[in-house]
């Protein structure tokens, strides 16, 4: 985001660089408590510290995960088109993805991914879901009754939903995140505060487990805390902490500019078909009817020099799309649309 | 250590927040490139970039290499005693660790250690070696000529050889630090800023292949450098780029420090056997002849106030020792020394 770091984020860092306090960190305790803390303000969520563990980032925690539910070669479900590395990282540790189509509006397609789910359980074999929770690209924010009902299919195979809500705090006016945990005991939430407050570079996370999947977080080496550099672990704190009015700020400047890009697609861009993000300073547009082909973002940087991520990287169900990030000025994401216009025309 | 951060990590990182670059690392080749100026500049080392990989940190970069040289339920040989997740973290990957005891006055047995990789190899194994270089909690810096004999064990046996240089640049007048790589194209040194400068809070490391080991640094899962933090990478750069001054001033004092617990402890712990660390800021104390058992470091900090390193951490060849961090002001380990004697007395 073009955003400047939260201030508290600022003197935090800038306090322990100036004590020297630059070595081990005690105890991932305080940032248990401020993410605690920032839960149950935000979304009424008590978290119980005693299933919380704090992991180097999301994806280090996501995979984690995997390992403590799934043997190698069993199954990695993802519904798709979704955040590339849900599909790169669990091959790397040896587990087949998966992917189950979202439905044409980009949702949840659960009847889907319950075959999915016992087509993966036969023959007594073990297999997980990676659900992105608000969904990455489409900015969607499942509703508890999707969440409830991916629970029970879950259930009812013996699958562990793992869930990444990385964006969980940039929810825009009219949707509600709702903490996967809370609806599935036996599910697993991984959070952080590194999207929300521009911090991907001070790398931290947590896994929070569901009251019966306690034996997943309890399975972690204990050796992946020393993997949280002390610096990250201050400034995440400070943000979870600190960090709200500045998110207060944030939000309804997000909520303008997404309404702003919204209106210059459909006056630029009249062929392209962008689902209105619920969530996140990302939106996920359709360009297939401008005839660019599978990766219309390649076209678009030579011939427009704006950088879009490309569909094709959110795996199947991508071809066509590309992903825009929308967290900057007016003026910038006004030319840039003219520029996109211009490079497809 | 109790000493300030260097003035240009401080600079870097403070620029950094304000400047809001607080994402995601754009490459490795700056780290690269600042480490490999201060390798020339320190150690004449002339390293090859297509042969350096950076990693989140020393233990991932160790951890990385054991993965591409040895397959689960392989050995992993370790001089004994030594940096305890030497021990803890090749067992979490499932490989079985042996160690080989130091000789009596804390250097390398090249024969025993032979013995060692020929009977890990019988039949067909892998087997890998973690050297210490310098050795924690010795300070040993092992020469040239023990280097040679190592990796000519080494290569008549096929191990590999993979060198932990964390405390590289922290060397006494009168030793010099070899890099492994140098002397062993088949083996493979794992560097970082983070003990030199006290940034371990700032966690990233540097993995350098020998010349005939690249398939190693070839076989890094793509995903390795995305667990390293864009923070983290500018300060260890700033550190290793324009660092040298604060290095250069920290050396005589840390070798002051050496030489003053060099004296106290003949002063005040007169059955104590100390090695005089020829690198570090860590020096190894057998208090075995004072009866305290197997861990000393218990009854000191109860009695005493005063906490040390368990010997019994650094594996077979512990018992009866502590390791004491030297890197403090003069009173303070003065009173550190004066209260342990206090507490075996």
């Amino acid at each position: 985001m073009d955003v400047p770091v939260a201030e508290p984020v600022v003197r935090a860092v800038s306090d322990l660089v100036a004590a020297g306090d630059t070595g081990y960190p005690a105890s991932p305790d305080e940032y248990v408590a401020a993410f605690s803390a920032f839960a149950a303000d935000r979304w009424g969520w008590q978290v119980d510290a005693t299933l919380a563990r704090v992991v180097p980032d999301i994806l280090a925690g996501l995979g984690a995960v995997i390992e403590a539910t799934t043997p190698p070669g069993d199954t990695v479900i993802v519904p798709s088109p979704v955040y590339g590395p849900f599909f790169r990282n669990p091959r790397l540790i040896g587990r087949v993805v998966e992917p189950v189509a979202l439905t044409a509006g980009g949702r949840l397609d659960v009847p889907a991914l319950e075959e999915a789910f016992a087509a993966a359980v036969a023959g007594g074999r073990r297999a997980s879901v990676l659900l992105s929770n608000p969904h990455n690209p489409t900015g969607v924010v499942h509703t508890r009754a999707e969440l409830e009902a991916l629970a029970a299919a879950a259930a009812r195979h013996g699958v562990v939903v793992i869930s990444d809500e990385a964006h969980a705090p940039l929810v825009h006016p009219g949707a509600t995140f709702v903490p996967y945990v809370e609806v599935d005991p036996r599910g697993v939430s991984v959070l952080s505060a590194a999207k929300t407050w521009n911090l991907a570079g001070f790398k931290a996370a947590i896994v929070v487990a569901g009251p019966e999947a306690r034996a997943i977080v309890d399975a972690f080496p204990v050796t992946l805390f020393n993997g949280v550099g002390h610096v990250s672990l201050v400034a995440q704190t400070a943000a979870f902490r600190d960090g709200g009015p500045w998110l207060d700020e944030l939000l309804p400047a997000l909520t303008r500019s997404r309404d702003l890009l919204v209106d210059l697609v459909a006056e630029h861009l009249p062929l392209a078909r962008m689902q209105v993000p619920e969530s996140t300073y990302l939106a996920w547009v359709d360009l297939s009817a401008y005839g660019a082909g599978d990766d219309p973002a390649a076209l678009i940087l030579e011939r427009g020099r704006v950088a879009l991520s490309r569909g094709t990287d959110f795996g199947p169900g991508g071809e066509g799309h590309a992903r825009v990030n929308f967290a900057t000025h007016p003026e910038i994401l006004t030319e840039a649309v003219r520029r996109i216009a211009a490079a497809l025309a």
